[in-house]
């Protein structure tokens, strides 16, 4: 085995079979993508395209088995991130198909919708996720659309009472989609209970918009050209009561409405919560397509030779200091995050045990994952961005060319820093776990809600370690002392990050505390002055996470010559990551101004250190070569 | 007057007159881009577009009274900015025809090819500018095209003698060209004489490719769908002798080559250096499109609301302190640019002087133009990307849709970076002009030719200011003692952005003097090292002039409220420039930690102050309303 194999190896994590397989198997489909249909041709293809994914045991995978499922929810996600590599549109349409709609009639719903669930599979129902909102996309709990139960009936009610209600941007919706599961506010004799999901039939079987159903079509987007995005209206839809799903919350044949969780806010994130393999594949998907990306990127740089000493001597463009400034350090970046998203899929797999027996309450691990998922996904989307966005430039004027790739994988990440929440949204929902002592009566999402909550004390929030605490203890227990070589060991740059975040907690809390017995209005001020902090402590949470989750990923590395190498990538992961942010760690004293310049050179160390290994560090990412067929790479 | 009104007034300029008549004229033109049509069909629709702006006097501004032309630079660059806020495809397709290859008639040719300009002008006569070849994009010197001088017939042989040297990503050469100014090496009697400029038929009256002449279409972009870019291949195509355009060198009947300047290097930076328009263009209108994309994101977070205090108070997008942190540094950015982009204008068009009398030597002056236009090239489309980018994640979900018009913006104005020269490339050229005493000699573009000629001394470049130095000058002497405060004040802030180029200058001068005795492959080695440096000189360099620049701009703005908007305003630019680069002023003893604290606390206020004046400022971009149609912002 070459050393790239030894590091894709690693890199590929627990569910390595289902990589090798997509691998194989995605390349022998025909998914590139064509921009010459129209509109209308691409969505067609995609949905083709979808039908073919039936029998590769993908779309059964993340349901539990006794409902017709795979009973792996771990290979349901990265089969999912794996269609990324080769079109991100499919990617979406699969997990809009399985993931939201069908993740929302097996989490919320009961016995009766379950039985829907081989349909969904294979596609003989196909759905779609009408969640957002023209009004209300990340503040899902202010949703405006009503689903009232009428009694005389035995029916629930759907209407969209105002233009903002109208669902949007909704995946499947502009065309595909006969189902859609409806996140409405439920009234029930005059009561209201708060957001709820419905089962709502919007097409017939020829495809025509269903009496008081209006849907419409996103039509052109930034991207993901094979994705109907639609809008649905509701004007007096009629369904029966067994449409909604409830399993948090059921409304008898009376109208008596009934809850196994009492809290409204409570139950609305516990729902919302087993919704979180959206969050999930978003995040990994993303850095999917960004591994794509940085593997052109890095094969042109090695190929690509310009201007050097002489007339006669192009040099290549990976010998440019500048150039390994700009791709080593975003390879670096996917590297480490790919091990975090590795952990988040292994705990998220562990913890849903879809087909295992009921286990002891884990609403404090739930929690946890949570705000993993949802930081991942922010910190995960804006550097798929950044690096794609980078990689085009670094393939020039050929990185704007269709037939190179790269400028599509650009359109089509571009929206996923706003899907499942946009990024500042979901920071502050990560925040919002680190600071708050989070109880039964937890306030919403809102940034009142979250003030009032903010613990007297936080000063073992990052200390609360689980999984990999003894190995990161160990390693900042054995760090050596102050000198300025030290910025290479793993013990040192751990304890930088975790005391960076205790720090940036510590104040944030501080900082909000004086809203806890506020006025409503003062309190906001309170968040509103210090969001930019409250938002900062969702970012170097998620750096020190990931770093761990390098950490012991690099510990689970069986092959010394690839480990070695990891570690180099580490160490660049963590020395950028600290360079970005360098005046902080000046102006707290956690770095002297000596220490600091040191950074810059011992990162052009690792660049001189990386370099011959560039063709085995994207190779590491084992993207597909049928994914990698850019006009620019070949001879 | 409103205070809008006044702060577009200070912003529009000189070409005040220009802009006004472009926002009626072109909101009288059909120009909102169509996402249904076909590849083939946008193309078509731009052509008709372009056909439209004839009778416009923009497209013969830039030229000669004595050719035909209105005599007027000013007018042809600020004409084409004024498109981009419309459309970016019609804004490219305009810039290659009269810009781009109206501009090599014009300033390379003599009388023989002037005769051309109503032509051009007209669009009787349609070219492209057949630079970039597939092997060799920024590094135009080391082109492979050759024009060989035939003596036998007295013509010139135009060849493509290997596959990197097809010329490629050429607008216009995918249709609607039918002659192409081509950049070939010239050789006469087995001489080489350096990269030249010929006219080339490469299409007849019907479309067709003229003989040896192969075009292919560079199809489907990650943008700007109304250009046709193309390649071309030359197979022994023939010119007359009279095809070159000789201004610089021309070759007699026997073919004997003479040229005014002797100096190869010095002769083809002189050619390049009448083509700056083309860096100007770019620059400018890159900003043009920024400023749509801020307008919208602007007005759209005076009119969304999300989250607040309690479930019935929804708070205002712009009143959240991580909205305003994310919007108003970039308008402000934007600001910053567009008077630096209105004084590079002014200057350009005072220096080239097209229709005056032949003036003294201007080559210095010529010089920091050129390096002016390719430093604020850089800076500007690095900014409007991000801009757009941020414009489009501020919108949430509707930002991707292409009915708000950010989405194809952002599309459009990828390849900016791009065009004109690389973005780094082009900041060494802006340190190669700080950096070296340039003298006949110059070396060229190549790493090695310039650290050659790296000045003994660079103690003076800073301080040689011309045009505004006095008042800069007088502001930085009349700065108040370093109490925290101080970093409001505009003396402290010209002196921290001077005192910081002058000292990044010095230490990268010095790193590269050891380079000037060096053989070759050190002399490399030592610029490679030092790459990352060397191109930050340009960085901070062109920080430095667009703050002098602003102030300069408000000095000459006559209305005291507005110019007290705009103080705030550049104070606002300063400071977020000053906070993105915190580590280097505190690790070089230019800030203390305490100052380096107010630096947030000080932007935090500058936003609390200029929030109210949120509309006036997206207002002063004087973006026409018939562009902001976004479906977002319609009630």
């Amino acid at each position: 085995m070459t050393l790239s194999d030894e590091v894709r190896i690693a890199l590929d994590g627990k569910w390595r079979h289902v990589r090798e397989k997509s691998r194989t198997e995605l390349a022998g489909l025909d998914l590139a993508f064509d921009h010459d249909l129209t509109l209308d041709q691409a969505r067609e293809r995609t949905f083709a395209q979808l039908k073919e994914l039936v029998p590769t045991g993908v779309p059964a995978a993340g349901f539990k088995t006794e409902h017709g499922g795979g009973g792996d929810p771990g290979m349901a996600v990265t089969g999912i991130e794996m269609l990324a590599q080769f079109d991100m549109s499919l990617m979406v349409k699969a997990g809009v198909q399985w993931g939201l709609f069908g993740g929302a009639v097996a989490n919320l719903g009961t016995e009766r919708h379950h039985a829907l669930i081989p349909q969904i599979i294979n596609l003989d129902l196909v759905g779609c996720f009408a969640m957002t909102e023209t009004g209300h996309g990340s503040d899902v709990q202010s949703l405006e659309t009503t689903a009232t139960f009428d009694q005389a009936t035995g029916e629930f009610v759907i209407d969209s009472p105002t233009p903002g209600s109208r669902k949007d941007y909704i995946g499947n919706a502009g065309k595909h989609a006969s189902v859609a599961a409806v996140f409405a506010q439920l009234i029930t004799r005059g009561e209201r209970h708060g957001v709820h999901c419905l089962l709502v039939p919007i097409r017939d079987e020829h495809g025509a918009d269903l009496p008081g159903v209006t849907t419409s079509d996103c039509g052109h987007k930034g991207g993901l050209r094979g994705v109907d995005n639609g809008r649905i209206v509701f004007d007096g839809v009629r369904v029966p009561r067994e449409n909604l799903l409830n399993r948090y919350g059921t409304v008898d044949e009376g109208g008596a409405y009934t809850s196994p969780i009492e809290d409204t806010n409570r139950r609305f994130f516990t729902m919302l919560g087993t919704l979180i393999r959206g969050r999930v594949s978003v995040g990994g998907s993303a850095g999917a397509a960004a591994e794509v990306a940085l593997s052109i990127a890095g094969r042109y740089a090695l190929k690509r030779r310009q201007f050097g000493p002489d007339a006669d001597t192009e040099v290549l463009l990976a010998d440019y200091r500048m150039h390994q400034r700009r791709l080593l350090p975003l390879i670096a970046r996917s590297y480490a995050y790919r091990f975090a998203q590795n952990q988040l899929v292994a705990r998220m797999h562990k913890l849903q045990n879809i087909d295992g027996p009921p286990t002891d309450d884990t609403a404090q691990q739930q929690r946890e994952l949570e705000g993993r998922a949802a930081g991942l996904k922010a910190m995960g989307t804006w550097h798929a961005s950044r690096a794609i966005q980078e990689s085009r430039e670094m393939c020039g004027g050929a990185g704007y060319l269709s037939e190179n790739r790269i400028a599509t994988l650009r359109d089509d990440v571009d929206v996923f820093t706003t899907f499942e929440g946009d990024n500042h949204v979901l920071l502050q929902l990560v925040a919002k776990e680190m600071l708050t002592a989070y109880g039964q009566e937890v306030g919403g999402l809102d940034p009142v809600g979250m003030v009032r909550f903010v613990a007297g004390t936080v000063t073992d929030v990052v200390k609360e370690r689980t999984a990999a605490s003894q190995l990161i203890q160990r390693l900042i227990d054995a760090r050596p002392g102050g000198d300025e070589h030290d910025l290479l060991d793993r013990g040192t740059q751990l304890e930088l990050f975790e005391d960076r975040e205790q720090h940036v907690i510590e104040t944030a809390a501080r900082r909000l505390q004086r809203a806890s017995k506020a006025e409503p209005e003062e309190a906001f001020e309170i968040f509103n002055n210090a969001q930019d902090h409250v938002i900062r402590v969702g970012r170097v949470h998620i750096d020190r996470v990931v770093l761990e989750a390098f950490t012991a990923g690099i510990a689970r590395c069986e092959d010394e010559d690839a480990a070695d190498l990891l570690r180099d990538v580490c160490s660049l992961y963590a020395l950028s990551t600290i360079e970005e942010d360098l005046a902080w760690f000046m102006g707290h004293n956690r770095l002297s101004d000596q220490r600091a310049k040191v950074i810059t050179s011992e990162i052009n160390a690792l660049l001189d250190k990386l370099r011959p290994h560039l063709l085995t560090l994207v190779e590491g990412f084992g993207v597909p070569e049928s994914t990698l067929d850019a006009a620019i790479l070949r001879d």
